[in-house]
C-alpha cells in the first residue's frame, strides 16, 4: 500500500516518487477531486473513489485490495500525514491488528509472510504552498491548528488557538469554515486578537496551486470578513510579520543580530 | 530569482518545477551541502556557494545576479519556506527598498522596469519527510519551534515549548541540538514532561530521505539520551499518539466517533 500525498494539486509540483508510485499502481484510491488532479497518471487502472466524509470506507478497500496482493496507492491532496490519510491507514490497520512493514524497516520484495508494506510518499503540504504564494510567513515557529470540530471538542481547539496566541506563534488555520460551522472562524480571530494587534497580517489562501487558485492579504481585524471554504487555508502572523511588496514575511528573529 | 525548496535530498522527492527551474538556471545558489545534494542538475552553472552561517551573503549574491539579469536559483533543503531561505531574501528586499514582483502577482515576461521577480517553489519539508518515515505522527494539530537561540531568546523559546506542550500539540523540534547549545534538548524535554506523561511516544529522525538517514523511537523519558544533530528532527507525540508496527499514530480524533 502505498499512501501518496500528491501536493498541492497542480503536477508540476508532484515529486518523482510520487509520480512513479502512481504510474505503476494497478489501483488508485481517492476522493474524486483528488483523483481528478491526478488524472493523467491514472490511465484505466482500477478506482476506488468515494465522497468526502466516506474516507473510512474508501481507507478499508484500499487496504483489502493491498492484502490481496494489488499494488494500490491511496491519495491525498497536500501530504498525506498532515490532517490526512496517512494516520487512518495505521488507526485501521492497529484497530484490526493487521500486521504492518513499514517503508524504511522492510522492502517490499522482503515482507514476513501475511505483513502489510506501508510507503507513505511525501508531498508538499498545503501549508507550503500557501506559504510559497504569500512569500515566507513560516520562517519562524508556526502552530497548524484545524478549526473542524467533527472529531475534536471545539473547547480544545479554542484552548489551542489561545495558547498558539499568546506564545507568538504564526498560527496556520485548516478547515477554516464548512456549512455547518459558519462563525469559527470569527472565533478564532477573537481568541487571536486578544493576544495580537488588529493590525497583525493575515493571509488567505484558496485552492493553492490549482484551479481556481485565490490569495488575499489582509488586517487580522478583517479576517472575519474575508472569503473562505474548507479548500482555504489562512495565515496569522506572529508579532513581527510584516508585509512588503504583497508578500507575508516573519522574520527569522532579531534583526539587530545581523546587518543586512 | 527562484528560491527553491529541494525536499529531503534525495532526487526522487523534488518536485517537477523544482527540477525544471534548477534545470533552466544560470547560476545556483546555497549552502555547499544542499549543491551537493542537486549535483546532477547543476553542471556547468555558475556556482555561488558559501558555508553555514555566510547566508546573508550568498542571498545578497544571488538578488544582486537576478537584478543584472541571471537566472538565479537560491536553493534550501526541505521547503525554502519552513525556517530556511524565503524570509531572508524578502527581508533584505524590503531592508533594501528593492521592488518585488512576486510571481503570483507578475510573471517574468511582463515586469515593471527594475522590479526583481520572485518566485518561491515549494518543496516538502523535513517534517513532511520525517513524518512520513515514522509514520503518520501529523494528523492533528502541530507546532514547529525550533532550538535554535542564535536569533530568538531561549526565554521566548522555551515559553512557546510550554505552550505547546499545555495545548497538547503534537510538538517538532527543528534544529535540536549545537556545540554551542547541548542542553536545550534536555531543557525542552523537561518542560513538556511537565505536562505529558514520561511514555508519551517521540520519534527522532536524522537525515530523513538523503544519506544517513536514521529513524529512532523513543519515550518522552529517554530523549535527553538520544544521539541528535542539526541534521535531527524530533517528533514528540500528543496524549493520543501511540506506536503501532513501529510506526507513530496521531489519530485524528475522538476515537468514538467512527467506527474502525
Amino acid at each position: 500500500l502505498y499512501v501518496v500525498g500528491i501536493g498541492p494539486g497542480d503536477l508540476s509540483h508532484l515529486s518523482a516518487r510520487a509520480r512513479e508510485v502512481l504510474t505503476a499502481a494497478e489501483a488508485v484510491a481517492g476522493y474524486s477531486t483528488y483523483i481528478d488532479l491526478v488524472k493523467p497518471l491514472v490511465g484505466n487502472k482500477k478506482i476506488v473513489s468515494t465522497g468526502m466524509r466516506k474516507e473510512v470506507a474508501r481507507v478499508k478497500a484500499a487496504i483489502g485490495l493491498a492484502r490481496q496482493g494489488k499494488r494500490c496507492a491511496l491519495i491525498s491532496s497536500g501530504d498525506a500525514g498532515v490532517y490526512a490519510m496517512a494516520g487512518l491507514v495505521l488507526e485501521i490497520c492497529a484497530r484490526q491488528k493487521i500486521p504492518i512493514s513499514p517503508h524504511r524497516v522492510r522492502l517490499p520484495g522482503n515482507l514476513a509472510h501475511s505483513d502489510l508494506y506501508v510507503e507513505m510518499v511525501p508531498g508538499i503540504p498545503a501549508l507550503c504552498a500557501g506559504g510559497a504564494l504569500l512569500g515566507a510567513p513560516l520562517t519562524h515557529d508556526f502552530a497548524a491548528i484545524s478549526l473542524s470540530d467533527l472529531l475534536t471538542p471545539w473547547e480544545k481547539i479554542k484552548a489551542r488557538l489561545a495558547a498558539a496566541a499568546a506564545a507568538d506563534f504564526v498560527i496556520v488555520l485548516y478547515n477554516p469554515k464548512s456549512k455547518k460551522r459558519r462563525d469559527h472562524l470569527q472565533q478564532a480571530q477573537e481568541i487571536v486578537l486578544q493576544h495580537r494587534g488588529g493590525d497583525t497580517p493575515v493571509g488567505i489562501v484558496c485552492r493553492a496551486m490549482r484551479k481556481g487558485q485565490r490569495v488575499q492579504l489582509a488586517r487580522l481585524d478583517q479576517l472575519h470578513a474575508a472569503e473562505v471554504d474548507m479548500q482555504t487555508i489562512v495565515f496569522i502572523g506572529n508579532s513581527d510579520t510584516l508585509i512588503y511588496g504583497e508578500c507575508l514575511i516573519t522574520p527569522r528573529g532579531y534583526r539587530e543580530k545581523y546587518d543586512l
